[in-house]
């Protein structure tokens, strides 16, 4: 999608061969500042993915496959067997970066196939293309669940003409999260290009404020009609007729449809089921893990840092409530860290919860939409059975 | 309540006659400073309400019933006539501080029937009187929603010995809102000054972070175990059994038990009827609203500005992450604020939602708890029928 009316990837590389660098989108400093990071080892990008640099599931999918390129080419010179010892090595170092992201599994998976008996410039050539592959298809599927979703949106706005479909939507399921469209904004991009008339609700989304931060930027630039709240706030819309729909995107989905996504997802599910609002998560296949039937029984849950909840950052305010500028650029705001809480009090952060299927409308596929049970799923992927 | 080891109440008079100061805690440095302001007429009074130095239904009734006896103090050489009329430019002053509170339009009528005829030292004495009436009843009821809740609290731990009852709250109705002991938290006071192990799920509650900055405070001081959480995280906490009772205050309840909070109450007690999690309402008797009966359909809920969801305040942190000192203290942390979406970002800010009645287990009053319905209300309160 585009940035000050240029188009951009989440993920590209420039240059060639052993010159050629990976480069990324520093999302830890969004809306802020727009930081173009170059990475040039396999450690730098399992840096960017445990950094949150790069993040969503489709980003950190595509960025551990084109890491697995990075290791391949650090490793050319090697034996056969180094090679495979080195390259089981990075793997594990990548894998072991974002412990729910079940991408960044199934993006290694494909990357060790690609792989297969090869060593040296061959291995790193095929790396290298079956990681382009990866980014492509991610792009090309949310492109799909762009056109899926957009129905939806239309048949709402067919019954109230004139007026915008309100969309909540809870943290960054956009195409900073992915390789490009995104997966949960979409539909929206789709529904708003298409000329249909929508207004997002953007969930805040606590701790880490990915709604803050990045959904509202990325809304912006592309002149998308939205409101920032905090995410208390969508029960009390619902309850007044405010939302007529939710689409979150999702970090795993089970085979029976029960939807691992950022906490408090799960919060908005219930106020939808409650209110009659129609909830949908929006993903690409590679989501899905078919392995799994119970989610809230089998997704394990991230437990990250306490600062996260204690300390927020942002663009610091002088005492007239303008932004500051930094010291060494005038683009770039003076950030800075506030303690909300006092300096001793513990804080405890889990990063996703659950939403079982049974509060789910439909999934939002680039397969098409189908309902979130074992059988809609299947439905739509029957390899899968 | 305690304060480093010392019983605090949050408003109390210190001195006699003419000399006699009114003190409070300076609610908007916390909790990064504990300072103790002095105040020594009604025009100060009115400042603190209005800057919100004390906030808090309880608390705010027993501060502008202490600013009636300031002000017939300041009026006590005035004729009686002349203390009429000053009298009630006092009131008037007071009444118009914070519009919406209900507390202070009823403590300043008290003050006015207790005054009635009288004028000069006598009139100073019994405004002196019927303030410390107001304030001790305050505290008095709030100790009873303490024991009867403690109750509830007891129950369960009989039912996991040897474990903590794990009871997470929202928003501060704790002591700071009221003159002692608060409205949710004062159950958990008394269970825990009775040994009866507990820890406390903090909500952060955004925008204004009352949990926090103030939920967060009381309970360190008093030494109550607890943990800061996002407010997204309460539905992942029950859906693993890490959550055995929810206790919030109220700021309006309905004569059906429809209660209005601060927004993001509605979501808790949601998740918390989706996973069998006991959902009780902590209030003293002034915050019914006898004449309501829908909450969802009755009850006008504030809007209030955008930039308290755009902009978040606290205790600045330096490269290192530790909080730097400010200039003129060395106990008070230099405080700043951040901007946590792009410049452009709108946001909307509604202060409140409404749970209805069916998702709360039951409402703990000064006497006693009663089912959230109609014939449970009124049969505490049979002279409201």
């Amino acid at each position: 999608m585009n940035v000050q009316g240029r188009h951009y990837r989440t993920i590209w590389v420039e240059g060639e061969g052993a010159q050629a660098v990976l480069r990324i989108i520093d999302q830890t400093v969004l809306p802020h500042e727009f930081r173009i990071i170059d990475l040039h080892s396999v450690a730098e990008v399992c840096r960017a993915i445990r950094e949150m640099w790069v993040r969503g599931a489709g980003l950190i999918g595509a960025t551990a496959a084109y890491g697995v390129w990075l290791a391949a080419r650090e490793a050319e010179h090697l034996s056969a067997e180094e090679f495979r010892v080195r390259m089981a090595m990075s793997m594990e170092a990548l894998r072991v970066t974002r412990p729910t992201a079940s991408n960044l599994v199934w993006a290694l998976k494909r990357q060790q196939s690609a792989l297969e008996g090869l060593h040296g410039a061959a291995a790193t050539a095929a790396a290298f293309a079956e990681a382009q592959t990866i980014a492509d298809e991610d792009a090309e599927f949310c492109r799909r669940i762009g056109e899926h979703g957009k129905g939806i949106i239309e048949a709402i706005a067919a019954k109230k003409p004139g007026q915008p479909v309100n969309i909540l939507t809870h943290c960054n399921a956009g195409w900073l999260a992915f390789v490009d469209h995104g997966s949960a904004l979409s539909p929206i991009y789709a529904a708003f290009d298409a000329g249909i008339p929508v207004h997002v609700w953007v969930d805040e989304t606590r701790p880490r404020n990915q709604g803050a931060s990045l959904t509202a930027w990325e809304l912006g630039q592309h002149g998308v009609p939205h409101s920032l709240i905090a995410d208390n706030t969508g029960g009390h819309l619902m309850q007044h007729g405010m939302v007529d729909m939710v689409i979150t995107g999702a970090d795993r989905v089970t085979r029976c449809g029960d939807a691992a996504n950022k906490i408090g997802t799960y919060l908005k599910a219930l106020a939808a089921a409650d209110n009659g609002v129609p909830f949908y998560i929006a993903l690409p296949s590679s989501t899905f893990d078919f392995a799994l039937r119970d989610g809230v029984r089998e997704i394990p849950i991230e437990e990250r840092s306490a600062d996260e909840v204690r300390v927020m950052t942002g663009a610091l305010q002088d005492e007239e409530g303008t932004t500051e500028q930094g010291a060494t650029s005038a683009e770039a705001p003076r950030t800075a860290s506030v303690l909300i809480c006092p300096e001793s009090t513990p804080a405890r952060n889990w990063a996703f919860d659950v939403t079982p299927a049974r509060l789910i409308s439909g999934l939002i596929t680039e397969r098409g939409v189908c309902p979130a049970s074992e059988e809609g799923v299947l439905g739509l992927y029957p390899e899968q059975k």
